[in-house]
């Protein structure tokens, strides 16, 4: 009984104070500051224009809880939060906060938790227009963390003996997708879909990816827009999870509808094992869903499965794209 | 190489959800009904009055985090969840939600934490009037909480060659160290300060602990009242972490002023070590402070020293009240 301890309770309890320490040293950018400032505090203090007691008490929590070292007072990154939070790094992510811990997705979690518990989901992101900048800032903000996974993808589906010419992007968000198959697959054409103020971030991305020639958009929603026909390849990243099974197969079936003879659906997805309550980020992520939709959730191999054959569709296979803790289902 | 990952960031960038999953579960009573429906997922929503489907998602997360077991789609408390959050266990502290997770207490540290770092402290709860319920609801909140350390306090005090007599509270709050020295020493008298309403907090705890004869009140801020003089023992409990350490020395000063000869005053403080990121949880305490306080901090016992001499004490000892993550700083 050595390890009956309340400490576990409050350490998770206390989980938004982790929260705002991450949130104020991205905005303060404190890592590139500590980087840069060979860890003095007083230089760093200077140089991100805060109270060096603030900084200090920062730098502290920040080392408690592993994401810096500290020795003779002088402040040294991790490895890890010097490839992913310093600004300089190719891999910084550091404005995931801008959507992870923006105010609109912590309120959803915050305001009223047991509501969201008993009502068994929320009007979440549901009821804001579309035209709603918060949109915009979303897309930005998950390019860094998106990027390698649609790298990763794209080499998979150039490698295809048959790559897809035809590329339906639904959803499409920051564009990330659509536009690395474009790059892999030079014969590519995509069609990307989502609000219009998105599009033109993706239109933005894809310029700057140089196949602005072979990327066209369809504004509207994906269950209203008339998207065409005849796709080799349609991609549903990170958008199941906001339904329930029924719209799902809805959404299923109209892809279906819109492929050619051999082409394919690929969603990316949070797809924890038949236990759901492993491995911990897919299986956590279904407390986002209930916090932020009416009825989404992180399904199961077997449940898009089902979904997948009830849509139509004869082979669906779920894998993981490691090392991100999402999956490739495959609908074919 | 292999273990750089953002993975640590995202977990800690997402703190608040699990606040938000631990605010529900005590919210709903989910653990009481998690034991008494033998782990039931059906009969636990019945119990809570909840949707399934919204238990269902709380329980798979708790289960990632380790509140819970789960097998055979049944759900299983934990020791420690049994024994520190079940409403039949004497040792719950399901409250504690109400002061460490209190709306109050959120949004200090998450409506603007770069702010906190450049300004170096936040006004705070300190501009909240002392007439405000709010003082009433934390003073009940952290109860469960407290009452380990304050028994084993009365406990080393009821030791002493000399029992105190005369025993000064100095912002009481709930009353619990008090009463516990009151209840462990039966010739002590108790003066307890703190706001009016939060007093009476106090009172119904000294009556509840049979001791009121031997409890009396002194409404008013530590640093205005005239609380009386030849004091046996002085309690500074969880209240000098609030202030700078001039305004500590200047609080300690009066404390020594109003000592009977050969009286002590007791400190509970989050005690972290010289390095300033060790132990855990006094360390991180210090983020607490800057959030919710203009100058507050967790102090080492170095600086405790220094503000006791400051004070004119001669001899100034800081020990670990173990197993909670605080320490005993005794003035003499």
């Amino acid at each position: 009984m050595n390890d009956v301890s309340p400490q576990a309770f409050i350490d998770a309890l206390t989980g938004y104070q982790k929260t705002a320490a991450l949130k104020a040293a991205v905005e303060l950018d404190l890592f590139t500051a500590i980087a840069n400032e060979a860890g003095d505090l007083e230089r760093i203090a200077g140089r991100v224009q805060a109270a060096q007691r603030g900084v200090r008490i920062l730098c502290d929590y920040l080392t408690v809880h592993g994401f810096l070292q500290k020795e003779s007072g002088r402040y040294r990154l991790t490895p890890s939060t010097s490839v992913f939070l310093t600004t300089s790094s190719p891999a910084c992510m550091g404005s995931i906060v801008d959507f992870l811990a923006s105010p609109e997705i912590i309120a959803l979690c915050l305001e009223d938790p047991a509501s969201l518990v008993r009502n068994g989901g929320s009007p979440g992101l549901g009821t804001i227009a579309s035209d709603n900048p918060i949109w915009v800032k979303f897309a930005r903000a998950m390019v860094p963390f998106m990027a390698p996974t649609a790298q990763g993808i794209a080499k998979q589906v150039s490698a295809w003996p048959k790559p897809p010419k035809r590329v339906l992007d639904i959803a499409a968000g920051h564009g990330l997708f659509g536009i690395a198959i474009a790059q892999a697959v030079p014969q590519a054409q995509v069609v990307a879909t989502d609000w219009q103020a998105v599009l033109e971030v993706a239109q933005e991305n894809a310029g700057a990816a140089g196949i602005s020639a072979r990327y066209h958009t369809i504004a509207g929603s994906a269950f209203d827009v008339d998207w065409g026909k005849d796709f080799d390849l349609v991609l549903l990243t990170n958008f199941l999870h906001h339904f329930d099974p029924p719209t799902c197969v809805q959404l299923l079936s109209k892809v279906r509808g819109s492929l050619a003879a051999g082409g394919r659906a690929l969603a990316v997805e949070f797809v924890p094992n038949e236990d759901r309550v492993s491995p911990p980020f897919p299986a956590e992520f279904a407390f986002v869903m209930l916090a932020s939709t009416p009825r989404g959730d992180a399904y199961t191999a077997r449940e898009y499965e089902q979904m997948g054959r009830d849509a139509g569709f004869a082979k669906i296979n779920a894998t993981p794209l490691l090392p991100s803790a999402q999956s490739l289902v495959v609908f074919e």
